[in-house]
């Protein structure tokens, strides 16, 4: 194999880039947050709200969503919205609110990092970094994730090939950080009826071609809350090593994303589902 | 709600015809061919092989789907195909064999009807009438269709919109068939790593809005024997009452589709998996 | 060049099927009806109402676009309509008021044909049979297209790749049939301002790969009256042999495409434009 | 109008944002660059090559398109390059080149700004701040470009809608800088015989909606040399205030995008036709 990347030809042409290709490591990554592994038998929940918006909304739904077994909690302080007339986020008194709930449920946290400016910021306070979707080909955030040190959540572009998002987490890995978690989050197809077009048949497709972790987001992926608990059983049963949920405790209400956001209950029912599909798959949720 | 179609306002502007739609049947159609049921509990599996090669080939392969639980026999005898070069089909004589095979192992047939002209030769021999993917938008064959007394297992065209689907459904029910089965095949995307996208969400979504049972094919859906398990997993997770699935006895041989086509041993093996996905949504494969 | 296609690769696996290979031909197929040539050095105008709706409607508007320089004359009679409620065209009526104003104003006609059925109806009044958008992968329709006589006006599928349109008229051609103009008529994409997104690289893309001649649709291509002249413009800008056109003489009460049709004051006013901008480009408007 | 964006609703939700909507300044913005105006009847030719890779390279190539009356010298020194094994650019070696052949040739520079951490250093050398289609919702950067005294050349999104691509322009916007250019250089869809689809029905729709100038990318849009000259006809006749087009004075050895750049002597002869179908359109190349 080159260093230029190379071998594991899928049909003429693609590619699968040297440092990310599962023949370097057949046994697959573990991605490893404060002990939750993600990459094992294991199946790793994240949930929480989209964007941290108040102390109450988003401490309450982060003691729910542990209560009912998420391992790690969502919540965004710097949001990339299509409309700079949109709530852009709470900034650095939303990476505070989170550091402080998570001190007392013991829960991971991850949060976006749009800038490379904000690493600094960012990393004193979250213990994973996620790249959005739209970010996806940022190279400057990815050579910074790169170097940093802790675990990264890289989105799917919405656009992105299979092959660009290989090379996407290639630029991180390129750099030494291999504590890389993929995640489909839906692409952008001719189709309405749906936000996206959660394009599960992505999962054993990564599965096969890199070690990485791969998880599914539902909610983006489909955008329509009465639908999430279909799509996130249906990624555990494609082999989804984990999911990421947007859960709000009052969704009617929300500042971003209400739509697709699972209430509390919701959330609760669909944990109890999720945990007879991970058996069903010989898995586990965490 | 109107005649002309109305109510269910999914989004500004998307309407769901009048008689594919739910509210007017609340309880769902339950589509019987010959004694199984498709769109109840129960969920059906149709197997078979793309098109119908030879007697050997198709005798094989139909035995041993029927050994591993598969209700329905799949085979084409008049096939599209993107070049006139191609394979066509064994026209009136791939009929013939799929009722001798039929009346051996007593599973019920579904094939292709590609023109008006052959509604009434296909019907002699087939249990139901399938409309391809390339046809969904073919008004006269759906007309014809819409006339017979067969059930119809509609396609959803490689690049149609949920809502197109459903009028081109409401074309059949609007002539007095409702017997129509629809089926998820893959959409049409910019990614290329798999043949389609397979459009999961499209279950749910389908199963909202119509009363219709909704299966899905994963072979078309991503064209990738190795993937068609996991996909087919995930389907019945996501609520599909039945699938479709290539299976050859020398898939490395076959005349068309073979690199999506199952082995019988990989079929076979399927089979036991689906039934624990099925048990963990409360279902049961019939 | 094999029986089976071959030679000109586009790009890895990219075929142009042998008989409309531009290598075949190197000087290109001129379709000539009534006189009336295309594929040389002159520029064709089609234009008339979507579909037939009466003798004022359709007489008015042929004089109109005739006065104005349409050498050709469209209208629908079996429309292919989304939804089995709207205006289906008025059949063999429609058909016989193409021929009693062709006979006035000396225009050729040119009307779709939808099912195998009505070829031999159809051809009695028609000059050039058209294969529409939906159609272009119905088989039994391409071959007995193939059959006929006639010229052939063969939409590109709204989802329908370059390789695919090229395979389409292949089977055309293959059936001893190479009277064809190939359309581009827009395709779809995830974006919602336009009705499609018109591929004018499809226009210098399909004249390198085929010696067939290639017009363009530009009302249905973005389905936006207003925005008609502007495409109307890039597609000659673009290389194309013709253009197909939707006009209305009273767009606002159309029964079907209305918002996409010019007015005859509107089709007066770009053909002066037209004739400018292919003399730009060495050209001439028939 | 709302401070939110609001008004000229174009069809059920899109909302043309308030900042660039052509209604808040119905003559239109133009943009001057060095006392060349984008914008007005003058069409301004943009030309350079992908990226700096040499004086030799750069210095030939600048003075030919100069000589053949390209106002505008495009040039990368920071790559966007999908792969991190791709040459990533010269950086600020390639800036200064780039200044040294400007004071040379008297041309303006535009050049891409990928981190917000570069906004200084690039400012410094180049007259236009271009902003890569793979950032068009980079917000941070787009913030950055809108406290920037420099125009900026915005690249719609490979996967954006026109929605999409105002609200981008509205975040330069919103922060004081209305000096931006917009460009459409194809968005990707499933035709895999381009490189992407150019959208050329942007332009009218652009024009019609912003009051911003908008110019066409064809080397990127479609990716073929030589389909370069029909799509930038093409482009013209649809209405662009400009092109921007790779060059380079040795095409076969380029370092980045050779495949798509013209030669030396196809840039002058294209330069040729391009008057001719200008004056076609009532507008003049500067």
């Amino acid at each position: 194999m080159e260093a230029n990347g190379s071998s594991v030809p899928m049909k003429t042409g693609f590619i699968v880039p040297a440092r990310v290709n599962r023949e370097t490591k057949p046994d697959g990554t573990i991605v490893s947050v404060k002990g939750t592994e993600l990459g094992g038998k294991g199946i790793v929940i994240i949930a929480g709200p989209c964007a941290v918006e108040s102390s109450e909304q988003l401490f309450e739904t982060a003691r729910s969503v542990k209560a009912n077994g998420a391992k790690i909690l969502r919540g965004g302080a710097f949001k990339p919205r299509s409309s700079p007339y949109n709530f852009q986020g709470l900034g650095e008194e939303g990476l505070k609110l989170l550091r402080e709930i998570s001190m007392e449920t013991g829960q991971s946290i991850v949060t976006e990092v749009m800038d490379t400016r904000q690493f600094e910021l960012v990393s004193e306070y979250t213990d994973i970094l996620q790249i959005g979707s739209r970010n996806m080909q940022n190279y400057p955030l990815l050579k910074e994730a790169g170097m940093s040190r802790k675990p990264v959540l890289l989105k799917r572009g919405m656009m992105a090939t299979i092959e660009e998002f290989l090379l996407a987490a290639e630029y991180i890995l390129n750099q030494g950080n291999d504590q890389i978690i993929l995640c489909e989050r839906g692409i952008r197809t001719f189709e309405t009826s749906t936000r996206n077009t959660l394009d599960l048949s992505a999962v054993p497709m990564l599965k096969q071609l890199t070690h990485l972790p791969v998880i599914v987001d539902p909610s983006h992926g489909c955008g329509l809350r009465w639908m999430v608990p279909s799509m996130a059983k249906a990624a555990i049963a494609a082999g989804a090593d984990g999911l990421i949920m947007e859960v709000h405790y009052k969704p009617e209400t929300a500042l971003c994303d209400g739509q697709q956001s699972l209430s509390l209950d919701e959330f609760s029912l669909l944990m109890t589902e999720l945990k007879r599909i991970a058996v069903a798959v010989d898995r586990v949720i965490l």
